[in-house]
């Protein structure tokens, strides 16, 4: 089968590899029908190191379950099936808690944690298959289907970010990084009814999107304009929560800059950071608090998905290009020079 | 009127100084009752360096009022008071949402920050005293002076790290520190009724204290040693809420170590550093939250001091010696050599 792999920083190619297939009893085998490209996956595209690849990309899926394992219970062959960045159980405490991302069982695991598989390619072996995938109400071909991916990852992890914010009506919001994770977030704070929406970003096309998502503001400065812009637009207070959706340092500065006393940091990209300041100059003085990780998006699916099926939120809106597998390469690399906002892979 | 002034690391006296007195039309004038050496006062004995003092020490205090300015409007000469450690004006939209500890007002600061007051001498002026100052329904001599006392400071911060941790029952919880703030942790996670409480902490008599006041488990070990310690008496898991009663950066890195996926650090100990991990390998991977800062003990006198006065808590505990103004510099010596838990003036 066909798969996308990646070599070296900037090296992304379309290869063939040995066909996916069920390993163990509670796996399922998915012919992907929709993926997509990640801003996740461009932190390896603009650093991977050479030598340490190649490696297999790819972790937002739907597709149709071609087989089970015999212990799977839920699905069946010809099922459409939406797969989360993060394989659980759904039965651990954790995933109880609805902490998926935390899931305790020993096959648990990121995309990238799992050898030989990957999002970006014809086929996948999905382990936990029960705990793992969501079973969708329509046929592949719906035009839902956009919007239905972003189940996988981008709208869970907005989502989590003003979850984690505890975002609630009356509250003000910055949201930092125009990227599709950041126009989720923002769609998510009005969902959750924020009053005043701050999108930090400067692509006008993104930011125009963030606008019609929720967003009532845009700041299009950065570092220390950007902080003086927000703190006025907010009568000097800053936001009782900032959604940050960028992962590097000087976003979490700019979060620090601009959150209220007594508000929440909530982080969902990557930090691309170990240390950071978190002492009395920047958290501790004003009681900020500072949520967020990689989000359990699997919690997030039944509380999402009839707004989806019923048209109230349209998350595919961040999909501005589609193409097939051969043009993944491509993909990458137009989201990295920031022509892309969000790549549709149809197979 | 005699007062303690801090000169440089080390060098603590008890000298004249000009009488305080009402400035403001909201101040009120307190003459001193009981007062006490904060852990915090400790760093500054550590650290301060030479030509930067002398410095007016003390912030927390139990007095009686002995004149108001005429915009005070809910005391009057006489009554006995505790003031917090922060100066507030309980009105604010900071206060009202019961941080007063970023309370909007100019006036508004923590003690070090108002020239030549301090609640280590005989006397001082108390700004913003309708908002700060709350009456006790006690005599000056009453045997609860000591726990009424430790609502100034210590109970109110270390119920503010079980509070922004979010402790609730069934919860387990990790409080690193067996100073005052630390065992006064313990007693507030129990009274919000944590099922297990380990303190980390390895002065036996405080340990032992720390039991009494709600401790299930004392752990002696420190670093990874101590992590690896309660990780076994969590089932490997780590404890929902850590309260980090320190400020040093080894107790920061206990904290994570120690924590369970998607529980939260509560730093209540002035941190002593501004730079400190947060990103994938301590905080981020896990959702692991972090929360504190200086508590805004004025938030919760009303709630805490209905148990101080029927005896349900005896956070009093906490002073193992007393003395009197003249000792203040002794007292200082002893909690810094540890010989001290908490040193209680009178005056």
């Amino acid at each position: 089968m066909r798969a996308t792999l990646m070599h070296s920083a900037g090296d992304v190619r379309i290869e063939d590899v040995p066909d996916s297939r069920i390993k163990n009893p509670t796996d399922a085998l998915v012919r992907i029908t929709a993926s997509c490209v990640c801003g996740s996956d461009l932190h390896p595209y603009r650093s991977m190191a050479p030598g340490s690849g190649p490696a297999r990309m790819g972790h937002e899926l739907i597709g149709v379950v071609e087989d089970v394992g015999p212990e799977v219970v839920t699905l069946r062959p010809g099922d459409l099936v939406v797969a989360p960045f993060a394989i659980s159980d759904s039965t651990c405490a954790f995933c109880r808690e609805g902490l998926h991302t935390s899931c305790a069982h020993h096959e648990a695991s990121f995309w990238d944690g799992i050898d030989d598989e990957g999002g970006q390619a014809e086929a996948v072996r999905v382990p936990l298959a029960d705990g793992t995938l969501v079973k969708l109400p329509v046929a592949a071909d719906s035009a839902l289907v956009p919007s239905l991916l972003t189940l996988a990852d981008v709208l869970g992890t907005g989502y989590h970010a003003a979850k984690m914010a505890g975002v609630r009506p009356g509250h003000r919001v910055t949201v930092i990084g125009d990227g599709a994770v950041g126009l989720l977030a923002v769609l998510s704070a009005k969902r959750l009814g924020a009053e005043q929406i701050i999108l930090m970003g400067r692509h006008p096309a993104r930011t125009d999107l963030g606008r019609e998502l929720g967003a009532t503001d845009v700041v299009a400065e950065r570092g220390e304009e950007g902080v003086a812009r927000v703190r006025e637009l907010t009568g000097g207070q800053g936001t009782h929560a900032v959604l940050e959706a960028v992962g590097h340092l000087p976003a979490y500065e700019q979060a620090f800059g601009v959150v209220r006393p007594g508000g929440v940091i909530s982080r969902v990209g990557v930090p691309q950071y170990e240390e950071a300041p978190i002492g009395f100059g920047s958290l501790f003085r004003h009681n900020v608090r500072l949520a967020g990780g990689p989000a359990p998006v699997r919690a997030y699916i039944e509380e999402l998905l009839p707004d989806i099926l019923d048209g109230t939120i349209e998350p595919g809106k961040v999909f501005d290009v589609e193409t097939d597998l051969a043009g993944v390469p491509g993909g990458y690399r137009d989201m990295d020079e920031r022509r892309s906002l969000k790549v549709l892979v149809r197979l």
